[in-house]
C-alpha cells in the first residue's frame, strides 16, 4: 500500500507551515509528544502499533508536482516560493517511538517528534491516523487473545472493516497482539501474516447438495479443509454430512482439520456437534465458531462448556466496535525562543486531566526485583537518568499523595529512535520479532493489570524535576492570567 | 487512492474459485445481490456510496505476478494452471448498482453482479468492504446533515478516522450526503472537495501571547481566517484577543470570518462569545464549534440556543462511532444448473429475517399522485414491469397481511446498469451531480420517513411471483428435509 500520502493532513497544517513561513518562524526547533488520555474498553493497558506504517509514511514523505498544483488551485494567498520549498521537502526531523507489540498506557510520550515546527505540523495527522487506529486494534485483540488463552484466533473482519487500509493495517494489528492468522489475503502478501480462510455458504449453493458440494471441496483442498456446516440446519443436515466427507477423506488416508459454526446457538451447537464428531470417531476434527464474536462473546460461551477450538472474529475486532477510536493527540511540550532556548510549553484546560505536562520527556518502565513492571516514570532527558541505587519517588500526577520509595530496580527506556535528522536509525523488526517482543511486553506485570474487567491502574509517574516544571508554568499562567 | 486490490479478498474466495475451477464448474454463471438487513443508527433510512470506488476497483482488478507468486507460495495445492489463469483474469461480468446518494432500505439489492462464478466470488470481499463503509458514512451524515439544516457541516475526522482510506473515502461519503466541506487535503485533491481548516493550539503555544499568534495568522491569511479561541481561557482571554484581531483587519479593509470553540461547554460559550462579538461591532464573525460532536450534540447544543453557525465534526462521523459498521451481506440468488438453466437459490436460516429472497430482482421505487414514494418493489426481470395504470398490491414481506394496491403512480428503477459483461457503461456522475441526485432522493420521501427519531417503517414490497418463488423454494427445502 504504497500511497502519496504528503497531502493526507488536515488543511490547516499547511495554513500554520505557511503562515509560520510568512512570518519566518518555519525552521524554529520544536517539539511534539503524541499520547492518549484514556484506555479504550476499560482495559488496563494499551497496546502500541502503527510504527511501520509511520517509517513507510515518513521515509517516502514528498509532495509531487500533483499535489503543489493542487495547493496552488485551492489557495490564492500561498506564495510560489514557498510552493517551490514543499516541492523540496524531505523529512529532516527527528522521531523517537515506543515499539510496537509495547504495552503502553495513558499520559506517557508514544512517538515524539522533533525538527522545524513546519515539517512537525505537516506530519501530525497522518501519525496520529496511523497510531491511533492500530494502536486501538492491537488493543483489542490482546483483550480476546486473553480471553480464548490457548485457542486459535482468526482475524475475518475485511468486509465489515472501515475501508481496504483498516482491513489490512487491522489484520497486521491483530497479529501483533496475538492473533493466528488473517483471511486478508493482501496482507498476507504484504506482511507475511499466515492467512486462513474456509467456504462460503455460495459454495455449498452452488451445488445441488451439501453432500456433493462437501465432497468436490474436500477433494480439492483436502489439506486443512474446514467445511461450513450451517447453509441449511447444523445439527440435522450439515454436520452428518461434514462426517460423511471426514470419512470419505480417511478412506483416502487424509485428515478432516474442521467444521465450522456460523449462526444459531454457538455453545449448544458445538457441544453437539462434537459428540457428533466424537462418536463418528472424528475426535481430530475441530471446531471453528464465527458471527459476530469479541472478547464477552468467547468468554460466555467458554464458560458455558462450547466445544469450540478455533475462533474468527470479524466485526468487532477490525472497528473496535465498542469504541472505535482512540483519542490520542499530539501536543507541544516545547519551542525554540526568539533566542534560540527551548522553551517548554503548556496547553492549559479547565478540566485538570488535559492539562498537558511540558518539556520534551524520556519514558522508563521501571522493574522491580521480582521482574515485575512498578510504574512508568518520565523524566527530562537532561535529568540523570534512573538506575538502580539511585532512589525514585513514583507517585501519581492527578493524585500527588499517592507516593512510593523504590531503590532496586532496573530502568528499561521505553523510546526508540527511528529517525535522527530525517535519517532512519530503527531497523523496523519482522513481524515474529515484534510478537515476541509483545509477549515479553505482557510478562513484565502481574496478572491484576492485565485483566479485561476492572484491572488495577497502573502508575505513569512524573520525575519531581517535570512535576515542578508543570506546576511552574501552570502558576505562570495563572499569574499572566491575572495581569 | 490506486492500489493493487486484487488480493483484497478473503482466502476463501481464491480457495472457492481454486475448488470450482478444478470441479470444471468455475465457468458457471451465477448472480449475487449485495443488501442489509437492519438500518443503521435507528435511522429510517441509508444513503448508498461506495459506488465509484468500485467502478475504480473492478476496472483495475488484475493480479500481478507478485500477488500470483505469492499464491503459488502460499498453498501447494493450487495447480499451476490456475494461477496463468489468474494472471490473464479480467472481469467480464455484468454489474448492476443504485447510484451514489440515492436513498435505500434494507432488503433491497444495493449491488448485483451477474458473472462466472469465479470471478463474481472475487469481488464479494472488496465489493462489500467499500459500500459498507461508505454507506455507513454518508448515512450518518445526513443525519447529522438533518438537524444542523442552514448551518455549514465540516468533516475534521482524519486523525481519529480508521486509517487513511476511511478518512479519504468517508471525507468523500460526508460530501455526498451533505457536508460542506473536508480538512482532509487528499480528500480534497482527489475528489475536488472543497477543504476548510482554522489553526491548532500549537500555533498559539509558539508565539509569548495569544494576540501575537492571532495577528500573525491573520496577517499572512487574511481571507476568511478563523482564529481557535480556546487555547487559554476563551472568553478572558481567546475572544477579547480574536476581535482586537477583527479590528485591525477592520482597519486594512477586511473582515474575520469566525472563531472556533474546541471545549468547554459550547451552548454558553456560544451565546457570551456572540454577545461579545456583536458589542464589538463584528455582527460578521461566524462561530465555528468541535469538540466531538455528532447528531445529538448538534440538536441538543440548538435547542439550548447555542449561536452556532459552522459544525466542525470529527470522531463520531468519520468513525460512525454509535454504530461503526453496516452488516451488509452478499448472497447467491441463481445459479446455473448443469443443464444450463438459471436456477433461483435460497439461504434457509432458524432466524426468519435472514432466509435469502431467491432470484435476480429488479427494484422499482413506486411514486404516488402526489410526487411521493409509496414503497419499493421488487420483481424479476422477466416479469411486467410496473407502470401506471396496472395495478400493484404492495405489501410488507414479513407481514403480509399489511397490504394496499396501488393504480396510478410512478415506477422509478433503481438500479443501474455500470459494467456489461465487463465493459463499463456507466459514466461515474460529477460529485456535484450526486449530491443533487441525493438531495432529489431526499424530497421523494415524507417527512416522517426521514425524521431521526422513530421513523416510519417505509415497505419494500415483493411482487407475487417473488413472493411465490420464495414460498415454493422454503417448502421444497423443508421437504427434502423431511425426507
Amino acid at each position: 500500500m504504497n500511497q502519496e500520502l504528503a497531502l493526507h493532513t488536515d488543511k490547516y497544517q499547511i495554513n500554520m507551515m505557511y503562515a509560520h513561513w510568512v512570518n519566518g518562524t518555519h525552521k524554529r526547533r520544536a517539539v511534539f509528544e503524541a499520547y492518549f488520555r484514556k484506555l479504550p474498553f476499560g482495559n488496563g493497558f494499551a497496546v502500541f502499533a502503527g510504527l511501520e506504517r509511520i517509517v513507510r509514511y515518513i521515509s517516502t514523505l514528498r509532495f509531487s508536482e500533483e499535489d503543489i498544483r493542487y495547493l496552488s488551485e485551492q489557495e490564492e494567498n500561498y506564495d510560489p516560493a514557498f510552493l517551490e520549498e514543499l516541492l523540496r521537502f524531505r523529512f529532516q526531523g527527528t522521531i523517537h517511538s515506543m515499539q510496537e507489540g509495547a504495552v503502553i498506557f495513558p499520559e506517557e510520550p508514544l512517538v515524539r517528534v522533533e525538527g522545524s515546527i513546519m515539517e512537525a505540523q505537516l506530519v501530525e495527522t497522518a501519525i496520529l491516523n496511523f497510531m491511533n487506529y492500530q494502536t486501538l486494534i492491537a488493543t483489542k485483540a490482546a483483550r480476546i487473545k486473553q480471553v480464548a488463552a490457548g485457542d486459535t484466533l482468526l482475524e475475518f473482519g475485511t468486509r465489515r472493516a472501515q475501508e481496504a487500509d483498516a482491513a489490512v493495517w487491522g489484520a497486521r494489528a491483530a497479529y501483533v497482539a496475538g492473533f493466528d492468522a488473517t483471511s486478508n489475503m493482501l496482507a498476507g502478501r504484504l506482511f507475511g501474516i499466515p492467512t486462513k480462510g474456509t467456504h462460503a455458504h455460495s459454495w455449498v449453493q452452488s451445488f445441488s447438495s451439501e453432500q456433493e458440494a462437501f465432497d468436490a471441496y474436500a477433494r480439492v483442498l483436502p489439506d486443512g479443509v474446514t467445511l461450513l456446516v450451517d447453509t441449511f440446519d447444523t445439527l440435522r443436515s450439515g454436520v452428518p454430512h461434514a462426517i460423511a466427507t471426514a470419512k470419505k477423506l480417511e478412506a483416502q488416508g487424509k485428515r478432516m482439520k474442521g467444521i465450522r459454526l456460523d449462526s444459531g446457538d454457538l455453545a449448544y451447537l458445538s457441544i453437539q456437534a462434537r459428540k457428533m464428531l466424537d462418536e463418528a470417531g472424528l475426535p481430530y476434527v475441530g471446531i471453528v465458531a464465527s458471527n459476530d464474536l469479541d472478547e464477552n462473546t468467547i468468554m460466555n460461551l467458554k464458560s458455558q462448556g462450547a466445544r469450540i477450538d478455533t475462533w474468527g472474529v470479524g466485526t468487532q475486532l477490525i472497528t473496535a466496535s465498542d469504541q472505535p477510536s482512540l483519542g490520542g493527540v499530539y501536543k507541544l511540550v516545547e519551542i525554540e525562543g526568539s533566542d534560540g532556548r527551548m522553551v517548554p510549553t503548556i496547553k492549559i484546560s479547565s478540566n485538570p486531566e488535559k492539562v498537558s505536562t511540558p518539556g520534551k520527556k524520556e519514558v522508563y518502565r521501571i522493574i522491580g526485583e521480582q521482574g515485575k513492571a512498578l510504574a512508568d516514570y518520565l523524566a527530562f532527558p537532561e535529568e540523570e537518568a534512573p538506575r538502580s541505587g539511585r532512589k525514585l519517588k513514583i507517585f501519581n500526577p492527578l493524585h500527588p499523595y499517592l507516593r512510593k520509595k523504590v531503590e532496586r530496580y532496573e530502568a528499561m527506556p521505553m523510546l526508540q529512535p527511528i529517525f535522527t535528522n530525517g535519517l532512519q536509525v530503527y531497523e523496523l523488526p519482522t513481524l515474529e520479532a515484534i510478537r515476541a517482543y509483545h509477549r515479553s511486553q505482557l510478562d513484565l506485570f502481574w496478572p491484576e493489570y492485565l485483566r479485561k474487567l476492572n484491572p488495577e491502574v497502573y502508575r505513569v509517574s512524573l520525575s519531581e524535576t517535570v512535576w515542578n516544571r508543570k506546576q511552574e508554568l501552570i502558576a505562570e499562567h495563572l499569574h499572566t492570567e491575572e495581569e
